[in-house]
């Protein structure tokens, strides 16, 4: 039985997936569309989007197409490389730190519009689903959530292509288009399905869009500099630059020289393993670069707790808790520690490898060889070391003498 | 005030340093020394030790060298590297994990020879005084600690050197000797000292002594495939190996293709930051082969619960806690989860890159496309996911309307 | 549409709930019914169940009735006491912990009577249906789940009855019965509903149905002694008792003496905040004497590991996840932490009070005036405290002179 | 040998311990010294200390007497309990929490008045030297520091009352003494020695100085109310008080009720085991009134994250850390959660027992009958329970069939 639905706001593509969605909103829901596409860097033009919106039949007034790059990298990408943050050991979260900001939009809009539904494209087996539905209850609760994939019956690629056909839904023959599911924004592109169903196999070179192999990397490796002010890179090689300039900087870079593919197989939150292959060229450089300038400006604990935390932060950001109170908890710590992450990092790029090769920082220094070698009597005494170790090591004595009393 | 000391066995090198340390011991104390070399595959001869110590007037029957090559990597590496440990999300700890075996095997020394006391060569700044000292205690804690470092005032070079002099301490000059300090067996090598003390300058070339370098390694890609048991790598290209033979032969893949080098600054448990450089090229292997098995055989939370816990056991295993009853519980805990982290992993090795091609279990697989897809209506069904996140979202949903209620 | 099932194994209490379920089943499904009936202590006899369950036409070879009082305190119940387990910093999970081991049971008599499918009695909004059904599916994934509430629209008391009077099940009448929503085991009786829904409202003092009030209990306070070995009580004033046992007369002494009632808001799995009353005698007793015997006998760092895990561990038993593999990993680190935890705790009993007395270990006594106190020298020198203070406040200090450096 | 001071502040109580290590200052040091003395509520009058250290030489403007009273409940005691901190399972940390305060004033006097040193009468076997350092050295590390306990070899009672009758100090002879080591202040107060090294032993009533004892409270229930802003208690029974009016206010009732004793062996930083009993009343009182107003106001996963942290957080105070940079993390992360605990929680107190009775909030409430039960159809339909079980067991049913195929 279907909810009434006066208004929805749909998550557009322009794609023949959320074209039909659109479609079928219109006809099972008999309620008007509104269309929300957004630029995250994905890299495709949008304007193709609001031609399709309009041959669908969505009024001008009901098509929102809007640049979030600089909001993407500025409070999204950048908060969460504050926290040196991998999934399960390798996954750079690409997909899922854009869903939140879409999803928020989203239901902006839907307040703008008067919607009182929002509706999404993501299939009902994987965690975006979750993530779009987690951020629109995140902002505003009473929202209808419209999730096609889990309530119609166009459950195969031949269903959908009949669909489209019976509704007049034209499909574009892009050249050179990929057989894969993919999903890009200006951190990350991603690929599942087809060869990758066998974590066993390899998939072929050509799959991979953005960047060159390491193979084909140029043989010649290039040297960087990247600025951090409070945990952030805001210069690079001497230059300012924006939040999305600087991550669309890293990504020529790290393309250019083979950086940031990984091939893995990750836990969803809805239970089942998943394989994926991603490229997340200016990410792996700035997450290595982030950890060197942490290196020489960040306090040795608030580095362990943070490392202790990331893994909980990490999962939180993948199943889609992004709004969610013990996010921003940890998001207070991890920003609290950042106040003196400030310097600079110079790093060699080549073939697949990022490599460290200077570390700086003219305010916030902790590594100061004038601290541990020069003036070592007044700072750092030898002989302080002998209190240390046997104070640290006096329970293990103790417990040591009770095992010889007991004759254990 | 010295104390009183009958015997100590000496952790003997046969180099300089220890050599000094063997008399300063005999001359301070005017006790009788043991001497205790351990292979545990640094890559030099030992027997240049045992003449050394005679030279020095040690009795044949208390020199001990041996081989703990096996031992070391069956119950130190290995376990340590069935938790994915990772010291400040870089270092994988190469020194630290060889000092409780040689701590252990000197007490064990000590019990056997009826010496009252150890001693070790490390200086008073750094880890591995802790490392030695906690190993010492937590198996006999009645062991007293002659750490010459803390002790003496040779604190130059130049009074090592003149009281090697004095003392007719011959100096060999080995060709091609690294100005480095140093610190190698056969998980890793390590650098400190000189140019590495200043974090924003680039080593030379030359320093790194085992890994060619990425550009200088072959352009020919190698595919190797490893086979677990129980979390353990226990076969390469399908040929069993020992713990020692495949940490060797992992090494020899690393070094060709230019593997495994780190270039970072670290936090000392003694409280500064410090410089290191490290060539751990089987093991950078060994790291990425172990979470790709583990991607398709190990359950989500206890990935999960691994992951969080990761951090806070290496930082035991970097400040010498090995023998502690906190590490003994982590290890219960991490050797559990790996029952079932049986399979083989598939690798190809590049100019410094470790690529996972391919994973797979005959008895663990928890990777199943069958589950995933073809009979997805007996153990998936989409509907499910609106129930999942519905109530995964009930907490915000209640504090949203709770905020609407307010007018907030 | 019903699924298909051959025989059921309900969970069956002989009450009205369940044996309206047990009815439902035979004419919604058409399927044979098993009940399994477990004496976990929860006082109530058991004979009656089979009675009624023959009179609603089960066949004496399909009724189990058993006794799980040993297992139950043995397995579950010492194992979650030996992590001082709390959940949200109040609650001793008295019904989390029954729930896995019933699950388990029937799911094992499913196979001895192979059955298709099991059922419960927990209603939809609850833990318990979590509870029961992930011990289910942990340990044979292939069993078909059944829960009424959350199928049929039986969902008013007046339709139960409506329904019960229809399908002639008779309901007794018992004397003086709650009427609050009930569950009760050897370790603990909880209540819901009614008054308690307003968190702000205190129960009448009749609800309170095992304990006297700490007003009513007697004005004598009294003293008692509880051995432990490997963590778990196994010595009540001396005498040695068996797990249930055990808990049976600390829970009459708690009760005598108004011991162990909780009256708290807690968060469900399933999303809610929710009012719970419990008492738990005789675990309050033990949770108050196992960390007084730890206090002697488990070293500092494990004690303080098994602090930070235990509100994790808590939370799986919590939400039902005694069988998942990460629970077995934290069961593993705490049972290794256990293993010198051994000795006497005395304690006083008073009002609602329980008071460490004394506590005593002859074989694990780490607490030890001789170390502590007169042979001072030997193993604590007050002048290692200095380096002890001066390394641990190293990174402080070097950051305190950058900050001057810097002129902040 | 000495090193240089020309002028050093003392923490000084005017008791007979700082007395002499007033006179030893004077003495070994040559120096100038500065008296400090805090009013922090220990109970004691403040101006004997002003007149003994005119006696002892000390120059008026070298004497500060401040009441920080109010200070250390707002910004140390009222931020901590927002934690819920206890140590080791027990220890509501009365001690820890003033030293930080104590020592950043101190090290703020001698900035204002050019001191080069600050000195405490903490011994080298405790805690309270750690934090009196960290805290010194946290708030400026050029400070150098005298422990007197670790330097002269005043090391018995006889030798000190020896050196105050050598130099002039009388000793007062205050009436009802305790003979046992204590401390004191607003939150608590400490006994430490004589029979409490016995672990086994309890100690005799009249050692309690603060509170009746269970057994002498009033046979009268009392029933108070406490109102919460953002985690911290501003109105008891509806009158608002200042943080330091109502930690007095808790501690009237608290002791007149029997609340707060505790007795315990806890883990000293500096390594061995040590008995203290302690005095927290209105401590005890807060705790148990802050869990119930978090219970109806806080977000389930916020409070667990906060339950996780907290030993972490503990174990940071009990250890001296307070002005660490992992301490003010942790800090804003907990701050961050307490925006919304808002309300009122009434408890009843009896004979020791503090028990919940009620709790409510009319800006914050997230127990809300309206969406538990009356508009259960909008806000939670029982149905998605099944979709949210069989999600979360999804990993163990796939690890189930695995287990089949394998015949395991």
């Amino acid at each position: 039985m279907k909810r009434e639905v006066k208004k929805v706001v749909l998550a557009y593509s322009g794609g023949l997936d959320t074209s039909i969605i659109l479609k079928w909103l219109q006809d099972e829901y008999n309620c008007e569309v509104v269309t929300f596409t957004a630029d995250i860097g994905q890299g495709e033009e949008l304007e193709p989007a609001r031609k399709k919106a309009i041959e669908l039949g969505i009024k001008p007034e009901n098509i929102y197409i809007e640049d979030l790059k600089e909001e993407f990298v500025r409070d999204y990408v950048f908060p969460m490389f504050r926290a040196n943050t991998i999934y399960e050991g390798e996954y750079l979260l690409g997909t899922s730190i854009a869903r939140p900001l879409i999803a928020k939009r989203q239901a902006e809009i839907a307040a703008l519009t008067g919607a009182d539904a929002v509706s999404h494209g993501a299939t009902g087996k994987g965690n975006d689903q979750v993530r779009f539905e987690m951020g629109y209850l995140g902002i505003n609760s009473d929202l209808i959530i419209i999730a096609p994939w889990r309530e119609w019956d166009l459950n195969s690629r031949e269903k959908l292509l009949a669909y489209a056909a019976k509704h007049g839904i034209t499909i574009e023959k892009k050249p050179n288009k990929s057989p894969y599911s993919m999903d890009a924004n200006l951190l990350h592109i991603s690929y599942e399905g087809l060869v990758l169903e066998d974590p066993n196999a390899e998939p072929e070179e050509d799959m991979w869009r953005w960047t060159a192999s390491p193979e084909n990397a140029p043989d010649q490796a290039e040297i960087i500099e990247i600025g951090y002010e409070k945990g952030d890179p805001v210069l690079l090689n001497g230059q300012r630059l924006s939040p999305a300039s600087m991550l669309h900087a890293l990504n020529e870079l790290g393309c250019k020289h083979g950086i940031g593919r990984l091939d893995i197989v990750e836990n969803r939150f809805v239970g089942m393993k998943s394989r994926g292959c991603y490229e997340t060229p200016g990410g792996t450089i700035m997450l290595k670069a982030h950890r060197a300038i942490e290196s020489i400006t960040l306090d040795r604990e608030a580095a362990h707790l943070k490392d202790e935390l990331m893994p909980r932060y990490a999962k939180l950001i993948y199943n889609g808790f992004w709004f969610a109170p013990e996010r921003y908890m940890l998001q207070a710590a991890i920003d609290k520690s950042q106040e003196g992450v400030n310097g600079t990092v110079r790093l060699k790029l080549y073939k697949g490898n990022v490599m460290v090769i200077g570390r700086d920082s003219t305010t916030d220094n902790l590594f100061n060889a004038d601290f541990c070698t020069f003036e070592e009597d007044e700072v750092y005494n030898q002989k302080d070391a002998e209190g240390f170790i046997k104070l640290n090591a006096l329970r293990l004595i103790i417990a040591g003498k009770n095992k010889k009393r007991q004759g254990k």
